[in-house]
């Protein structure tokens, strides 16, 4: 096992009609600034919730916060911060709402050019307005934990950062609140938790055996609930095992102690910021030809993968890893997910432009060994079309 | 799943040579105490690590606290600490520094008589003087939640408290500081964390998913690695696992959202109090019995446990359930665990005082549906002969 350090303060308060008891964790004589998306905030009635259980306090409100939420929209909600003194945020939402709730948290007192906090990843980050946020969509983890993914619209850059300010205080994670999500966003949600496990997982052998039996234990509850999840939108039961599993499929946890890849994840982006596809769906084109592309440095832990996720035992070493790659691609496809570029009418003619994107970015030396170079990218991106 | 808080702000500093790392987590203006047991802490050489970290700094040492720490005993810490002025406290050791640790910094500025933070079961404490660990024993959990147990000598009560304001601010988990404990002490780790594990585990179903993988993940760990340290105790990753799994074990995440037992810690805490047999032998002793006497009540999570943790698919349901119980009693005995009273010289005639004990102490209704009564716990401990 490799040495690590663990901490993870956010306080989690989960289950039905916990959303209440916000009175209790949102300090009584704070000014508070809730942050929200788009209409269905308002619509399902999480709103109302939120203002109910605040009534009394000084409450503003800042919505409009998209899907890959822009440095240009949420430099707008630090000027309107700074105007009213407001020192408490609340952020009610999915990960976009709450990435960028954590870069607002962190630009308010930030001396100099706020887009810094980006490019230093974070580094230069020394104090953040404390926050607290409300679920609505299970799938980035972002409720709890410190990283934050926010995208420059003017340049397409999508960049990433974290900083020990940025773990929310409280995340309130009722799954009633999730019952209404659109049947899309619930399918990329799976995909998306079921990636970032497979990120901490997926790379060769360190010895960390619960760090492995914890990711496991996620695949094959994702695995188990994903088509019912899709199905079946209305059990309580159901949303809140998708609910708690994806948020411990990015708290820190299963990746301590052992390596990481995420250079799905880092292609992903630059699909998202060139063709605006949804985060998840990105991952889902890009993880399975990353795994056929890498299969000789991850041999070993696709073979772990194959038997302990898959139940897979028959057949030569490569057989089923084969077969393990092939079920990765059907259980994404059976959420109604493609895992082609060409499903998005993407050809190989795009792929130069792709990579020089990702050199632009810096990002020539990827995943847990650094050797996903610009041409290995390339290559998933070509066994991808 | 049921509603739950889950909140855990201890900074785990694990691997190779984090000893050293103290001086940036003490705090650099603190008055210390270290607090440690016996000997050991001092021939192993990590009593001197720990000083070499914290040169320059005002340090004091308490010694002498022994396992099952006593309220006596801890109380002569307080008054050190009341009479120094000091303001930091490191507990060096295992579970019982720890958890003396524990009382000691909510004793410290307590109004009114001490032993209150134990008849309350913690309700009443309100603050507590700020301490890290370094760990030097595996088996507790201690370095990673907020509770203690802790023992009266003069009455014989040994009395557990639990409140948010005793989790320790950081603890040093260095796995080469584990390489010199004696095989009892790994032997009783391995079945301490086990046991927590099954008391967070072995109930009813409560549709935790990820809860369960994570439970039998760490079972399955101990079970694998659990023969290995008693035989090759100078191997680092098996230590290095051992430490991790047994501090997951209870630090609060496997039992979140799930129904909890603990029955075999109360009945295991009188065995110990009244014949001074290590804790986790006695946990060795009621488990077992505990699960046969208890079988209808905990029909559906024994066969999930036969199942996925013992791998047992052969036989009728009662068969399942009957090998699941051996195989548990038999990895005790493995590491060399007795799993029987008459081990300890205990017969028949001792039963109705230690459930006079019981008694004494309010343990009427154990459980996770508070259905051991006393009757139930005389059928254990007679079932355990």
């Amino acid at each position: 096992m490799q040495n690590f350090e663990f901490y993870n303060p956010t306080r989690i308060i989960f289950g039905k009609g916990t959303t209440a008891s916000l009175a209790e964790h949102v300090p009584v004589d704070a000014r508070v600034l809730i942050l929200y998306g788009g209409a269905s905030a308002e619509k399902n009635g999480t709103l109302a919730e939120v203002r109910a259980a605040l009534q009394g306090r000084t409450v503003r409100e800042f919505g409009g916060i998209a899907p890959n939420p822009t440095y240009e929209t949420l430099m707008r909600a630090v000027a309107a911060i700074r105007a009213d003194k407001l020192d408490f945020l609340l952020a009610v939402g999915g990960g976009s709402v709450i990435d960028g709730t954590k870069f607002i948290a962190a630009a308010v007192d930030y001396e100099g050019d706020p887009w810094e906090i980006l490019t230093s990843s974070g580094a230069n980050v020394t104090r953040a307005v404390p926050f607290g946020t409300v679920l609505t969509l299970p799938a980035t983890g972002s409720e709890m934990n410190s990283f934050s993914v926010i995208t420059r619209a003017q340049t397409r850059e999508k960049l990433a950062f974290g900083s020990p300010y940025v773990f929310p205080r409280f995340s309130v994670l009722d799954p009633t609140r999730t019952c209404s999500l659109p049947l899309r966003q619930v399918a990329n949600g799976v995909v998306d938790s079921f990636v970032h496990v497979i990120e901490q997982y997926l790379t060769y052998p360190a010895g960390g055996m619960a760090q492995d039996r914890f990711a496991e234990g996620l695949l094959l509850s994702l695995i188990e609930i994903g088509p019912r999840l899709v199905a079946q939108t209305d059990s309580y039961d159901l949303r809140a095992n998708f609910m708690w599993i994806a948020t411990l499929a990015l708290n820190g946890l299963i990746g301590a102690g052992v390596p990481q890849d995420w250079a799905t994840h880092v292609i992903g982006h630059e699909l998202t910021a060139r063709y605006d596809i949804d985060h998840a769906r990105t991952l889902a084109i890009v993880l399975p030809s990353m795994l056929r592309v890498r299969r000789e440095a991850k041999r070993d832990k696709l073979l772990q993968y194959a038997q302990r996720v898959w139940n897979l035992h028959a057949g030569s070493e490569d057989e089923r890893i084969d077969a393990a790659i092939a079920k990765t691609e059907a259980f994404f496809e059976s959420l109604g997910i493609p895992t082609r570029l060409s499903a998005y009418t993407i050809g190989a003619d795009e792929i130069d432009a792709l990579v020089t994107q990702l050199e632009a970015h810096g990002m020539t030396a990827l995943g847990e060994d650094q050797a996903v170079t610009l041409d290995i990218s390339h290559r998933v991106l070509e066994a991808a079309l």
